[in-house]
């Protein structure tokens, strides 16, 4: 059995996490006992709302302690069972963390079939971030045909799947992304009807001229300057899927937004909806995203692009450049090889 | 034909409304040309979204203009009729505005059934408020058994209906009023599990108390000090169905309230929908609420109090006076009697 490795919380960040925030340990793999099985990571996923884990503030979900593997969904291959559920060679997506080798109960395993599509698409487009643009928009952004769709993080593993279902609901995709080499892509290869650069001091204007009919759904997975762009250009009946602030998990302190004394007025007087929501809340539609998405994927509406990372102890450097938006497309850590070889 | 009488808009207020901003004018009622009718004001209805109507801020509706006669929603006589729809006699609902008389087409006039509930209540619990109440809380707040209901405004037209209605849904509810007298009514009469005083220094420490199992659903129709109070008090899941700023019409500037750095965070983390709508948006739920409002006000579920003010040249103070809670019940003015003895 080779040795393991894992990577810990060291300490909570204040502001940015840095490196010393984060601790690489090496331990020995367990054996499964009766009904457990020992997994192997493949794919590790790094993913925006890891930051709020590190965290103490009250959200969601339980913070990692100090001390403890950080969390994290990953694609992983089964090396030993003692559950009739799974056999050795299985490939499985599980919520592990950011480490090599893990024992599991079977409880919250999903098996991936590898015939279907390549295995790590598990943690990104068929996975949690896929599904997380799927519900947010289709179950509180309900694009109309013709309507104007607004989201940022353009060219990542949830912005991207929310633009390419927009369009195939018939409305116009607006994306911001961090530079012109994303904005080409979302552009180019993902079809988005424009691309922004957030970056573009002038992006306020930019955005009003390339939403001449204003904004129906803005799916906010970022908060601060593009919120504040964005805000003006809600149109009446405009709906708000809330599902990252991106922008603001660094924030050390909370300062009042351009609009915050006049937001609720405009919540009244424009009848917007704004609603926070993570994908777990729409479990009951899994079966209905992974039908849909996986055709839209086979039949080239919906693209991904993946950025790879590897090697586990390079994890925290790759997390800390996901948020300063360092990945171009879905964020992904490979941990071990495809097939074990050893 | 007597002479008829109308309150037109002299100015835009600046703040709040000032008698000077009114001007009431004598005028000869013309007859109904062909396909008309002549109507005869009995109650005329004043509500806090009128001051809207008197600012020329964006808004879903435009502003009355300088000079024009201020909008409302009235109960009526028809006294003269050239349309085959109505006849003399008739008691219908219009929006015909502050005046004693006004003529008609028929469109938009609702008849009235006089032996079905006092014709006040066609532009009360039966009508524009009860009806705001109903679908803001059934459509968006859309309370369970079990949960917590917090609103303002609580002895009033629109909040009266709000908690009634969530206590027939099993929720509790709890009030928010001006004063000891508001509360015992809204406690003893209307049955509401607890009321408020919003004038209480202690009001935020106090609706913690009244709200051990926090805040599920809050029916905001005030804004300002209440809606601070509410914030941290909202639990996962919180809707919050966004009707009036009555605190905030009078504003000459907008303040960033102490929410605003953390509003978005709080939508996040605790996946809250905060929506806005006006009672039109859900027109098509009229026959629903007449249904259910008129067979629980008959069963004593859902009481009403009016506040009636005798005069149309008392409509502007009557006016101001709900702006700042002077009204104990739904705001009336009786224009003129209920059968006309001309």
């Amino acid at each position: 059995m080779a040795q393991g490795k894992r990577v810990v919380l060291a300490s909570r960040p204040v502001g940015e996490p840095k490196p010393s925030d984060f601790r690489i340990e090496e331990f020995a793999p367990a054996s499964p006992g009766e009904g457990q099985v020992l997994l192997r990571t493949i794919w590790l996923s790094l993913d925006p709302y890891m930051r709020g884990r590190m965290s103490d503030a009250p959200s969601y979900a339980a913070p990692v302690p100090i001390g403890g593997v950080m969390e994290g969904g990953a694609v992983s291959e089964v090396i030993a069972s003692n559950n009739p559920a799974f056999a050795k060679g299985d490939i499985v997506q599980a919520r592990t963390g950011w480490q090599t080798h893990a024992l599991s109960d079977g409880k919250g395993l999903v098996k991936v079939d590898p015939k279907l599509a390549p295995i790590s698409t598990a943690v990104g487009v068929l996975g949690m971030p896929g599904m997380t643009a799927y519900v947010g928009l289709l179950e509180i952004g309900k694009p109309q045909a013709g309507e104007t769709v607004v989201v940022a993080a353009a060219s990542g593993a949830v912005g991207s799947a929310v633009g390419q279902i927009a369009r195939i609901k018939g409305a116009r995709a607006i994306g911001i992304a961090g530079g012109k080499d994303k904005c080409d892509y979302v552009k180019r290869e993902l079809g988005f009807d424009d691309c922004l650069d957030h970056r573009d001091p002038e992006l306020a204007a930019k955005l009003k001229g390339a939403c001449p009919k204003g904004i129906d759904v803005y799916f906010e997975n970022v908060g601060g300057a593009v919120f504040d762009a964005v805000f003006p250009l809600l149109n009446p009946f405009a709906r708000v899927p809330v599902c990252g602030l991106i922008a603001h998990y660094n924030d050390t302190e909370a300062k009042p937004p351009p609009w915050a004394g006049v937001l609720m007025r405009n919540v009244l007087t424009k009848r917007l909806t704004i609603r926070g929501f993570i994908v777990s809340d729409f479990a009951a539609r899994h079966a209905d995203f992974l039908r849909d998405m996986s055709s839209w994927v086979r039949e080239g509406k919906v693209k991904y692009r993946e950025f790879v990372t590897e090697g586990l102890e390079n994890a925290p450097s790759a997390f800390m450049g996901l948020l300063k938006g360092a990945n171009f497309g879905k964020q992904l850590v490979r941990v071990g090889p495809d097939k074990d070889k050893s």
